[in-house]
Parts: C-alpha cells; structure tokens; sequence
C-alpha cells in the first residue's frame, strides 16, 4: 500500500489535530499517524481526566470554606463514573468522527520517518509533498529505582478505578501535586515526597501555598527528600535517602516527561531518536534539509502544555500551508517562550503566565516585582472565607509593561487571561490604569498591584 | 466653627474616599462630609452585603451541579450572619479609622454648597482653596404606587435579618435579578415582576439565561408586567395592569435610582437640586464659573458602578492636584464611557465590558459580532455537568479590535477583566490571537470565539 498527501502528521493528539485542520484549512491534503487514541494523552491520561477528577473536589472544597454553605462532601464513585465520561470511556469513536468531517484521514499504527518526506505505517508508505510534522508528544520518565517496582504513572493515575489505601507520590511538579489532591480526598492516604520543593519553576509563594494545602488535606509532604530503592511484595517499599522507607500500596511515578521520538526513524533523516526537537519560530526543524520537517507541542521541548500545543499547531498548520503557496508565514510563535500561561488544578489554584524573577533576571532584563495578597482584595474575602492567595506582577522597567503574573489562590484559574492578554498584547501599565476591575470581584488585585507599583 | 481646606469632599462613599486619598497624596489637605455611614452605600446596602449573602448561593449551586459533589445546602442564619460580618453590622468605625490614618478629615452631618468654594456642615462652614467635589451617590427611586406601601428597596433587601414568606419584587435591573436569587435561596418565595425583560441594557441572550436561572430555582418570573396599585393590610398586595393582584408578605422595589443631590445647595451654583451633574473627562462641573466644582461617581451619571466611581475619584483627586500644582491633568477619564465593566451576581453570573452591538450601532461604528456557546468549551463542561452559558464579542470592523464582550454562565465573573483589558488596551485581533488561553479553562472561549471571527 501506498499513498501520498500534502501533509503527514505523527500523532493524533490535540498538536496534531491542530496542525491537520489548519493545513486542511489552508487547503492541503493531510494524513494524520496514531498508534494509539485519536485525541491523545491530553483526552485519555492527562488535562481531561485530571481536571474531571479535580473539579468536584474543588467545588465541595469551595464551598465548604463559605460561612452559609455546608454539608458539600464527595461521592467518590461519582467523581470517577465522572472522569470516565470525560475520557469517553478510553474509547476514540467521537475524535475519529472529528477528523473524517475535518477531511483528515486517519492512519491507525506507530509511523516512522523512513527518509526525505516519506512515511511508513507499516507495511503503508505515505509520501508528502510538503511537510512531515511530529507531533507524538512525550510519555512519563520512571526513574531507575522506581522502574523496578513498575509503578503508577500519570495514566494510571488519571485513569485508576479506585484508590489505593495508601498512595505514594514520588515528584513535585504539576502531576504529583494535582494527583496528590485528588486522590487523597478520593480516599487514600498520600505520601508526597519530593526532592526539592512543590512546582519550583514557580515563585516559592507558589509551593508554599500547595505545600499548605496538602498538609490541610491530610496529605504527608515530605520535601527535600529522595527515594533510592524501592521493592513491591504485594505493598510497595520505598528507602528514602536518609535510610528510612515508606510503605503504600500504590506508588506513582510523577518524575518528569521524556519525548516520544525514540521509534520513529529520526535516524533516518540524520536525527538522534529519543531526543527533544529544536523548532523555529514557525515550528519547523530547521537542522534537516529541505525544510520539510516539522515539530510541534512537548516534542520540541519549548512548553509541555496542550494549550501551548495547540497553538504552536495553529501556527504550523498555517506556516505549512503558506510555504506551500510559495509565501513566508506572516504569523510566526511569539509565545511559546515569553508568553506561556499555565493553570494548576491544585488547592489553592496556580496560574502564571510570562516571565518569574529568576528568568526575567536571567534574561538580562531589568525589573521590579510586585506582590499583593489576594486577601485583602474584598472579593477574594467574599470569595472564600479567610481567603488566603498572593499573586505576583514582574514588570519590564524599560518598557513599563508587564512581562510575568503569577496567581496562587482559590479560583484565580480564569483570572490568568487577562494577564496573558496584557503580556501578549504589550499594554503599557499607563494604559492598564484605565482597564477598572469589578467591584467586588478578585480581579481588583489589578488594581492593588498596579497602585503598589504606584504612579 | 469654620475650617479651611484644599479640597472638599461630599460623601465618604468608596467615590469619595478615592478622590480624597489621592488628593492627600497629591499634597492636599482635604476634608470629607458624610451624613450617613462612612464607607457608603456599597459598604453597608449594595455591593458588600449583596454579595455576602450571594457567595454562599452561588457555591453551593456550583457544587451540587458537578457530578461527584453532593449534599451541599444553604445554612440561611449563616448566610445572614456572614452578611453582618461583611456590613460590619452597619458601624463605620474601620473606615473612619482609614480616614483618620490616611489624613483626611471627617465631617459629620448633611453638606451643602453655600456659595462659592463653601460647604456647610450644620453650623460649621468650610471654605475649600482647589475644588468641592460631590461624591453622594444615588438613592432608591419608588414609583408612585409603590411609595403608599412604603416598600423595600436596595437598602431592605441587603440589610433585613429574616426572609419574608413571600417577597414580590419590582424590577428588572441588576438589583431585582441579584435580590430574587438571595432570597428565594433563602427561603422566600419570590416573585419578580418586570415591566420589560431583565437586564435590558445588555443583549438579550443575558436576560434569558438570568430568567431561566432564576425559574430553576424557583422564582416566579413575570416580564412584561407593570404594578399599577400597591396596599398593605399585614400583607402587601400589588395590582398587575391586567387587573390581577399578587398578593406576598413584603415588596421590594427595584426601580431605578436617583441622585442624591436634592439639598446639598446647588441652587447656590445655578444648578437644579435633585439632577445629575454632568462632568467632563477630569470630572469637573464645566458650567460651573471657577472651575472649582467637580462631580465623580454615580451623581454624573456616567456608570453607576462602584468600581466607575472608584477609578473616577482617582482620576478626579489627580487632576485637582495637578490643577493646584498649575497645570492640566495628564491622566483622564478614558473608560466611563466605552470602557465599563460590570459584573452581575445572578445564577449564572453576568459579565460585560464595553458597547453592546447596540450601542456600538448607535454609536455609528461598523461591527461585527460573534457569539460562542461556553458549554462547548471544555472548560466549562468541566467546570459544570451541561454547563451552560453564552460568549458575544464585538469587534470593531474598522480598527478590527475588540470593543465589547459579554459573558453569561456560571463562573464568568473572574473572565471579563481580561476582556476589559483587552478593551482598555486597544489590543489589535492580530495580537489576541497570541494570548493563548490555558486548557482546559473556560477562558478557551476565548480562541473559539477568535476562530469564529476567522483569520
């Protein structure tokens, strides 16, 4: 079998999917590659499931912290009956249905690159006229001394149909602590242990405030702390680095993301498998000949979030489809690297968006940071009693625009847009004075960070 | 008793207290008039109490409608005595403790303009250098047939201690919607009759899903319904014009306000006692002769918002200072006309910024409008089992920038300073298209309503 196409695409998850529709759009015939779900990680073992878990255990946190309402309490079964809708019962019938009406046809089985603009599924060789594009993502990284033990990663996390009695995480970044949350008050006892701190690509208000809320939680944090062995007989043992172990019945693996580039001829066209892709602003791998090779989302390591994907397809579907028509694409990434926002699904919410102190300070650039506790904004006090969040502004002193916001409390997930729209849009801050937040909403944090700066 | 200052402020409400800081910071001695409670009717009758006795409806709606979260209910004496809690139980000492360290001076009594660049306060006469600003606000209008039965207004419904068994209300603004959800939550049985739709002002997707969300709960929602008799006998009982009655235990009335500027002494500056003053871009009273009087918040009419009134007081506390340093203020009033947010605490909650397509039409621009549905967002499906809410956009066709948008769905509050943003920054489309909206929150609306308008 055989067959050629304008666009191949390795991986049908949401990077992919965006690539495909807009090479479509841009009126090229595209093919996309998936050995697994149409719809990806993203679909099946990450964003959606985790957040379908989240969600209810947000909601009853919530309310329980507002004088008035009470009773609010989880019905375990229900939340995962919920989350197995969400991931459409690990089934991708309604994603395949997406891309026959988007015209993209579907080739089921691992693709490998097998030399210049040929791909092979197979025994199925498809040839491309203008562009290949990997978009196969990443999986989990399971350390040495956890491999033995063949642990939970963040599939099986997302995707368990019980709670262990007692979970423990190895990690601190976005999946243990999200899983830590949602599984500890879906009913196991959870162990955190972390080398470092929690999420310390964030400010350190950000850990600190996840580090509290676990602990409100009854989750056991344990920071500074490295596993070195670990067996299963039954229960899991893990030594610790100070010689002392810890006992669960499940351990999860939240270590770190690799990329999915091992088994899909790289070799072939001079590439090393199982490394990151270097991609230009228009997502194209500028290292091999011909211009022909794309990499877009986790695969080429700039922002491993499907929001970040998606774009990055956007602007490679349509970067794609202009050099097709013999023109340069007029639209080029400009956020994958100063303007990536992020929410974390934890107790309190995470969200930041733009540049942190160190990295603004390690870009040379000259700024002045700004705090504010979001508790003394009256929404977040009418918001949650005894509300307790801060958030952070990183301004450019030379531009007078802000360059970076970070938000750590409960519901400051939706309230991170306005700071990625005044990042991306380059608002000088003279012209946020005029952008009044509602009284009483927690978005008058604005304000209050604007007046600390002064004017 | 007399006293001199640069500036004179009548009414402590958060307008004045805005103008006064920032006149103190500016350098000048100011004193403020108040013959109620410091801190205004936000403080203790509107925004403040209104939402206290909100949060708590609205969190636990949230959680009973994700799947998962269960048993969540209202405690209605919490509600009420949180709502205390936030009225401070209607004593002003904080705020005056706030003037007191912000160096403002405090006058206690009714204030009338006695000539020019003189208040009087009782006995005390106070002369002002700069300028006399008012700051009073507005009061409750009661229509005719209603004023015989000597109703609740605004100030009744945020403030009584007990549900009536049957509450009428008439209205459909902002405080008839907001009042029918506490208290129907609470335990009365509402009816709200409306002349027109509600919330007319804004597109009529809101009113619509406001009317739904209010008959869901329970409420009995009658548009297009004028009052034209009123008595109470123990219970109150109202005449419909088709000749029916509604019969309930108390009334609301939720007309429309007034300012309140009947007898601070404008006759004495050639200006009509009870009207609203029209003020420029500074907030300056243009045809008063001397230049002295300004008017900010509510009283001018421009948007009876708090947050207006606060951003007006800035602007106007700035450009006195400046005047009195002999120069013209840098910074005007760039919002209260196209700029305005406004959120609306009703299930679903009401967010808007900016012209509606009908005022954008009247205003002559060439608009396009684009309309999304949240539920489709995955996002808000996770936020709420069958979420939903709408999106609108309006962009100008001519600058191709946003200049209005209005959400309605749950949760929505927090989402619209991103727009106001994007307003008050001039951000061009181009540009949003790279503030990228974190998955999965309802802020993806965003990209979706960006790929309706096309690129």
């Amino acid at each position: 079998m055989a067959g050629s196409y304008d666009v191949i695409v390795l991986g049908a998850g949401p990077t992919g999917e965006n690539v495909a529709e807009r090479a479509v759009r841009g009126g090229l015939s595209t093919a996309v590659v998936e050995s697994e779900l149409v719809g990806g990680e993203c679909s099946y073992w990450a964003c959606m499931p985790s957040k379908a878990l989240l969600r209810p255990v947000t909601a009853v946190a919530e309310a329980n912290r507002v004088g008035g309402a009470v009773g609010a309490r989880l019905d375990p079964p229900a939340v995962l009956s919920r989350r197995d809708s969400f991931a459409h019962d690990w089934k991708d019938d309604r994603q395949v249905e997406w891309l026959q009406k988007a015209g993209i046809d579907l080739f089921r089985g691992p693709g490998r690159i097998a030399g210049d603009r040929v791909v092979k599924v197979g025994d199925t060789e498809l040839r491309a006229r203008h562009a290949v594009v990997v978009a196969t993502g990443t999986r989990a990284v399971v350390p040495p001394p956890l491999a033995a033990v063949n642990p939970w990663t963040s599939r099986e996390a997302t995707s368990a149909h019980a709670a262990p009695g007692r979970l423990a995480i190895v990690g601190g970044g976005v999946v243990a602590c999200e899983m830590a949350v949602a599984w500890q008050a879906l009913g196991a006892h959870v162990t955190l242990l972390a080398r470092g701190g929690l999420l310390e690509r964030l400010p350190g208000f950000v850990g600190d405030l996840v580090a509290e809320g676990l602990r409100d939680a009854g989750v056991d944090v344990r920071l500074g702390t490295s596993v070195t062995g670990a067996s299963r007989d039954g229960k899991v043992t893990l030594t610790l680095g100070d010689g002392t172990t810890v006992t669960a019945d499940e351990v999860l693996a939240a270590t770190g993301r690799a990329p999915r580039t091992e088994d899909i001829g790289l070799e072939a066209v001079g590439l090393v498998p199982g490394s990151w892709l270097e991609a230009d602003d228009t997502l194209r791998v500028g290292s091999v000949a011909g211009g022909w090779l794309y990499a877009a989302g986790d695969v080429n390591h700039l922002a491993l979030l499907t929001h970040m994907g998606k774009y990055q397809g956007r602007v490679c579907g349509d970067a794609i489809a202009a050099r097709a028509r013999g023109h340069e694409p007029t639209v080029t990434d400009r956020s994958s690297v100063t303007c990536v926002p992020q929410v974390v699904f934890t107790i309190p919410e995470v969200a930041a968006v733009g540049l942190t102190p160190e990295q603004a300070a390690a870009a040379g650039r000259a700024v002045r940071v700004v705090d504010y506790e979001i508790g003394n904004v009256a929404g977040g006090s009418l918001f949650e009693d005894g509300y307790t969040g801060h958030a952070q502004m990183v301004v450019d002193e030379n531009s007078k625009r802000m360059v970076g916001m970070t938000l750590a409390g409960p519901g400051v997930g939706e309230m991170i847009h306005a700071a990625t729209i005044a990042i991306a849009g380059e608002v000088p801050l003279d012209r946020l004075w005029h952008a009044v937040p509602s009284f009483p909403t927690m978005s008058e944090v604005w304000l209050r960070l604007l007046e600390a700066y002064g004017r």
